[in-house]
């Protein structure tokens, strides 16, 4: 989340079509907001996948993932999910029992086919393999096709960072970003995650979409009757300016910087969809997505060793901590605050979810038989 | 430069801070602007670097670098530069004989040392033993210390994809970039490029640097006595939006999409500055730049192969030429508005160069007693 913003913590909400198909964008809400102890939660989801097919630790994996999430705040790619892929079970557009592949391995590269798997799962399962080749080598490329949405990015540098391992992992995703100068859409909002570890504390930890501005947002505008402030730089069908979210979300999306952005949007297609072999440009669909990664073993890619990467990174870390701060702003490392929301949380037992989110639980224990004890 | 738009041409412009200390900004122009012969430019450049005490094949690849970005249109990064480097030379700051040494490999990784040379010497010295290592493993990362800045980033992943390699390269750069929320600048505005080849055709090639406006023309601003559009975004040292150019200088210049590009000015510079072994944050100076590079054979890493990468990439290359294009606009693929004026100025057999780059070159011809009858 770059030097996050305390004030931004919202930049994960996912784009409307980004959404799973299928999926109804508003559903009748029943149930208030609600505080649901972690464990609860994590035990009701794993249940729930369970019961719809999948292995009891595929599920957990999934739950895991999941609980992460939720804990750091970027709800959007938590529990609200489940529904979405319980819905992609029901309609046949993922097998709950698939899983990743290793089609190929030299030293320093894995290759991997999904199996139109959940995304989580089978990039969870990639990394499990891609993490111990990198210590083994000093690093390994990893490339995943035939993946799925992989839900919270930082999740795959994580995993790595826990193993004292850095990472550069990418994703295509659905296409709503056109070339720049042009309103055909062919490029997805793609994430860029990367983590760093710390001898002493969470890894430097940046997830970040190719977009300024969340989609969710201009959505929100849409459904609220609101305008967008001019600054955010949408515009319609033809390329004028626009603050209408309806004309908007139609029109020409902003990258980060322009060109830049839909140019990086173009090489993460080619990283994660085209060298994967996965789908790629227009064609990104379910189970057809593709991820790209580079984990590293920093104590050897450091030509002085693990110690002087530590002292470099502390260095780095001292830096930050000692910028002079603008008024009424705060300095963070990315992934900061989604940490100390983490601990927070943790420190709690409980995790505050919207009455749309426990709405979908319950018709889920509904539909499986499961008991709901949790709001 | 991402989906390069035509107006757009001089986003290389050099940032104030980037450039080499003790260059005086503005010299007295005598000479008028001129078009000069591409091969007498060359040769002269090669002179002048070997008449400065560089062996005779480095001074070759300096021209050649230089020549390769004046013929691409990004002027700031080539010949232009000799005068900087030759007073680099004159106040000990650099020595013109020092070479890339290897200090380290592995089979996938290459680990090097700049020993202060010139950027645009060690680095390409150091892609010519990255290449081969690439091609032999499938893919290589290196790091490289101790260098210099490196001119026109795009080179060098142009030289992997002469090759027939793709390349993600990057740099660190003098600290003009402040953490999100403080006004210490720390990061620099770090290059990241990217080529990727094709079959019958140049590779896609993005070079692109971390702020959505080239500080060259905040010092134009400056130099002209005019004001900055409000939405590039500026602000003063406190925070509040400027359009005084001065004021934005000594303020707070911003990055791509906010905390998102200052995010990835820290990652770049730990992946270029930190891992490598080479300075980092604050203490990026002349001598001390790092890069980063990680290079892969596509037709391995694609695990169908180099002709399943080669139908991805031009069925993604057709998608692009087959978008809608809006009203007064074109789209490019990265890195092709400057291979056409390439191909332009070659078949011309010349370039255009302003006053002020000629007045230079004729200097050096007067200081190292060269003939100088390009003008």
């Amino acid at each position: 989340m770059g030097f996050l913003h305390a004030r931004r913590p919202m930049e994960h909400a996912v784009p409307v079509s980004d959404r799973p198909r299928g999926i109804p964008e508003h559903q009748e809400r029943e149930s208030d907001a609600a505080e649901l102890p972690i464990e609860g939660v994590r035990a009701f989801t794993a249940a729930a996948f369970t019961a719809a097919g999948m292995a009891p630790e595929d599920a957990e994996t999934m739950a895991e993932n999941f609980m992460w999430a939720d804990l750091r705040g970027v709800d959007t790619h938590g529990v609200q999910r489940l529904t979405w892929y319980l819905r992609w079970f029901e309609k046949g557009m993922c097998d709950p029992a698939s899983q990743m592949e290793v089609i190929r391995e030299l030293p320093a590269l894995l290759q991997g086919d999904g199996h139109s798997g959940l995304g989580q799962l089978v990039a969870t399962r990639f990394m499990q393999r891609l993490i111990p080749k990198a210590a083994e080598a000093g690093l390994c490329v990893g490339t995943l096709r035939n993946s799925n949405d992989w839900g919270c990015g930082g999740w795959y540098p994580h995993l790595a960072a826990q193993a004292g391992l850095a990472c550069v992992a990418t994703t295509t995703s659905v296409p709503n970003l056109a070339p720049y100068g042009s309103r055909t859409k062919m490029f997805g909002n793609n994430p860029i995650a990367f983590a760093f570890p710390r001898r002493d504390n969470p890894p430097i930890l940046l997830d970040m979409a190719l977009t300024p501005v969340a989609l969710g947002k201009v959505l929100r505008a849409q459904a609220e009757g609101t305008t967008l402030p001019p600054e955010w730089g949408f515009k319609d069908r033809d390329g004028n300016p626009t603050v209408d979210p309806h004309l908007a979300m139609a029109g020409i999306v902003p990258a980060i910087g322009g060109y830049k952005g839909t140019g990086l949007a173009m090489i993460t297609n080619i990283l994660a969809g085209v060298i994967t072999g996965s789908a790629h440009t227009g064609a990104v669909d379910v189970g057809k997505r593709g991820q790209f990664f580079l984990v590293m073993d920093p104590g050897v890619v450091h030509p002085d060793g693990v110690d002087a990467y530590h002292e470099a990174i502390e260095d780095l870390v001292a830096q930050v901590r000692a910028a002079e701060v603008l008024p009424g702003e705060a300095v963070f490392l990315p992934g900061e605050p989604e940490q100390k929301r983490l601990e927070a949380r943790q420190a709690s037992g409980v995790i505050p979810y919207p009455g749309s989110v426990i709405d979908g639980l319950k018709r889920t224990a509904d539909k499986f038989g499961l008991p709901f004890d949790l709001a």
